[in-house]
């Protein structure tokens, strides 16, 4: 028997892990791509909690990167980029309540070479952004197209990378604001960070009646901070599972997997990241597995794990986690 | 002669700095106030440029700290926090144009005490806060009623203050976000900086058509970061002027008094704020008054000012400035 | 009478400021500069409480900038620059003690043009560094001689900006530590902060026996938060006498002039050398001037001021101050 | 054969990798343990290169933690906290070259228990700090002592976690300052980076004549950033090996294992660790593995990682690594 049916989602969701529905939402279905998190647009798809969900979205640069000749500060111009599938409202979802998203899996979805990788000017983690504001002239703007297989991301004819899919961008959609999916935040959004993959149960605070979940933006891969600002960049097929947990006021994103729980900061300067993550993954300690604050946080500094998402988004996002064998 | 005459809104804005019009915006005649700075919401009042608006503002807490005995946590919950006068469409304005507001007068606005501050939970430039996460214990929740007049801010028995008042939010609607009036960023909000007085005339990249006019937040005064979170909150009368410069594709807000000039830059860490008001201002130096980068740089380096708005909000906002006489 | 007498120097030091003896510290008397601020060296020079002394101070560069021709990065090779007068030791200073400074003159010393700015590759606050590490080619490598006088500071053909002149880099020895003359901290040291000017009186917690003070560095003008990194550099003769206050705990430095008292915080990032500055003056007006914390939170929030002194060094230097007409 | 042979040390290395003697630096033998890493203090042991050294450290309290009622702030108080052995000397190291340190073995010494880990009131991850400086009141002081052994880390009757010893401070002396063992920069230190254990192999930049290495401060365990402060705190024997790479110009710690290379930033805010990090391993791929630069930058976007020593030293020390496998 799979670790999920001890997960939270299947013990405290209304649908306990059962599969209630299929649906399919395909990249004609979504029809226009939305940019922000927000309450503003109509949902594209209606589902009940336990419902299963093919997705197919778009890569973050709305699939206008079609050759290495092309320009993404050309082709791809904010505030349009990064576009996302939804929103998806779950039936019966409220503020206060948990959105559950189990991801069953990522795979590429059209023509080799399906990956794009690029060096944008005003954008990344080693040069001069719109924060970080110097006076240095950009660095060339560079676009790579690469072969992505589950045989592997041919980056080079040096490199060839695993597959390690993950989903770049997902959410729930604010209370009132609606924000740039380009933005990482207490809501999800455009955290990068490779923990969101297939066998991962994301938890998300329910803002909004009907939750409105958002998705898009997939990685075939990604190291550490999303160095350079472009990932594998992929259009992709998402298989996911929904469900809902009532009445758990969780102040950020958090998430489980077979090995261990994991919640997510996003903020900047980094630090700051780092200590929400770990300040919520005390507190889930604390309140889920019978630790008291002080005990957690003497664990965490023994045994804890920091994972860097993205250093190069509005916020950077920071993954706190403890193994479950810990917690027994 | 006024030094207004030679300001970028006379010179270059559509009305010339010319009053073409007066318009009032009560309170009764806003109706409900508005908590995103976004372009969801209609339009409460359309202006031509050249128009002269008074408008009657709400204190932060939309008036419901009424007495020392109201907890701010309480009756004023987020996001429902900061409520705002607006927006106010300025016709003709179009994306890439700059909307241009000088402001006349802050008034104070209803019975006294009609300043409130507060020490609220978990927020202020002293205290851990949900980005600057810890274990620690919130300070007490305190409330403080101070009688405002253009005589003084009695603070307490022991200290009265100047009256020194400003707007502390005021910008123009994002393009496709709506985001939370709390907030500071390109297009001006919660950016609690006390340049922002009458006096001044404020320079605003405008994103959308009519550009969508939002503010609020009055302070009777404040000092330099807005250490504990909350400065003298008051309702206002406040009374501006908009005019709108054609085809000025300004990063951000920027800021022009009698004395000076001034570039703002919103963001955390506060070095990153403070380097893109900097290079802000450079390039305004560099476009407008004959320098080239470099000797703004060195000019700045010598003669720059720097002023911390605010270190509480969700991005903190510094105003650098140089004076006009070493511009000539 | 002047304001002095009612100082914390005066009302609280050995020699309650009267003057009870002269020195002097010609280029030659100092013999070889110092490069650290620590415990190592030797001192120059012995003096009671009270002294008043006259000390020759070198540029940062120690002059190896002769002409517009010369390059810093070939001519001033780290860890060998901002060389510093000292240590000079105070009779009687134990741990725990305050070194009290005062600042009588900054005057330039040597032939014109004796000042001197100039952009570095890899140094300053719009450009990479080896902290704010990137991969930017560096800036071009910019000396300027710069004309200085009591009339003013002749920055270019076009600009001559106000003679205000202050000692960069100045504070006692840590205990144990010898650290470069380049950063500052809570003893002082490269803290390039303009309040540090002939008027002001510094307060230094001492760290060792003698005190050992050093100084150097002096400026003839500079920016808020030196933008560059590098001010008018300038030789000069400085005048200050110095003073001791036994049993005074102070965390780090604290300045005080005829109209405020200030805190210096030297940390990064910048809002935590803010927090570390208004931190220690809010526990100085507990401490001295009759305010529970937060009623000194409180008043700082509406009254304090922020001064960057320095956005571009190890670490960065603010000030926090409030106007002492609001303490009596 | 082991990987050794084709390592740095092993290739360039003038003893390349070959032990040349044995020496022993007992407790006893180091007398005065240290507290800065600096040129000023005698050297030890003086050994060439090649050679192999047994050391015996003391724990990060100097063993004055030896019950649970015992308080680190009053027995241990800085600047006299985390002693070090050392300095030692290798014979014919020059500033310029690399001085190689293979760590062969790190074993608890000592009766059992032999750990301590505390929370320290004004010191962690999650608290108000000097620097993080804030207005709450600390949190209580804790000391645990913890038996280890190779068997397990008894954090509680709880959790046991596994024995994972490194070395949480060591480097070379800076050329002319003497800085606190508590602090990280490019010359190693307080790291406190769990990579720098057994069967890693630590490249430095030699500062001056000798090397003069230090080390202490070893860890039975530690979670990423050690977020309360203080690991699993052990005196310990260690073995390592030395050796020298003549003319090396590396700008900071560098470190290799059999299945990566790996680059450490140390500095605050934590982004800019990250990016000291990141840049030095992206020009060690192009100084040593036929990268250039952009191609590098690429291969660590999607491929590189990071490590989080410490955010809570006055430097927060990260590091970014790549598989070698991704070199070849």
């Amino acid at each position: 028997m799979s670790w999920l049916s001890g997960s939270h989602m299947a013990r405290r969701g209304l649908a306990r892990g059962a599969e209630t529905a299929r649906h399919r939402l395909s990249e004609a279905d979504q029809g226009a791509f939305q940019y922000v998190y927000g309450p503003y647009a109509e949902p594209v798809l209606r589902v009940a909690p336990g419902a299963v969900i093919e997705v197919e979205t778009l890569d973050a640069f709305g699939g206008a990167v079609k050759t290495e000749a092309d320009r993404p500060s050309q082709v791809a111009t904010p505030p349009f980029v990064n576009p996302q599938n939804g929103p998806i409202a779950v039936e019966g979802a409220e503020k206060g309540d948990v959105l559950c998203v189990r991801l069953i899996s990522v795979a590429p979805r059209g023509p080799q070479p399906v990956g794009t990788t690029a060096l944008i000017p005003g954008f990344g983690g080693l040069v001069a952004t719109r924060e970080t504001a110097m006076l240095h002239a950009p660095l060339p703007e560079i676009v790579r197209k690469v072969p992505v297989t589950e045989e592997g991301v041919v980056l080079s004819d040096r490199v060839t990378l695993p597959y390690e899919p993950f989903v770049g961008t997902i959410g729930v959609s604010p209370e009132i604001e609606a924000v740039t999916s380009l933005q990482p935040d207490y809501w999800g959004g455009n955290m990068d960070l490779p923990d969101v993959a297939p066998g991962a149960v994301l938890y998300f605070p329910v803002q909004r009646a009907g939750a409105h979940l958002f998705l898009g933006d997939c990685h075939a891969r990604q190291g550490d901070g999303e160095l350079g600002g472009v990932a594998i960049e992929m259009p992709a097929t998402v298989v996911l599972q929904v469900d809902l947990i009532r009445g758990w006021p969780i102040p950020g994103v958090r998430l489980e997997t077979e090995e261990a729980i994991m919640a997510v900061g996003s903020a900047r300067p980094m630090e700051d990241a780092a200590r929400m993550a770990y300040r919520d993954l005390i507190r889930w300690m604390a309140e889920d597995y019978g630790f008291d604050e002080i005990e957690a946080y003497l664990l965490c500094t023994q045994a804890g794990r920091l994972r860097v998402g993205n250093m190069v988004d509005p916020k950077f996002s920071l993954a706190a986690s403890i193994r479950k064998q810990w917690l027994a």
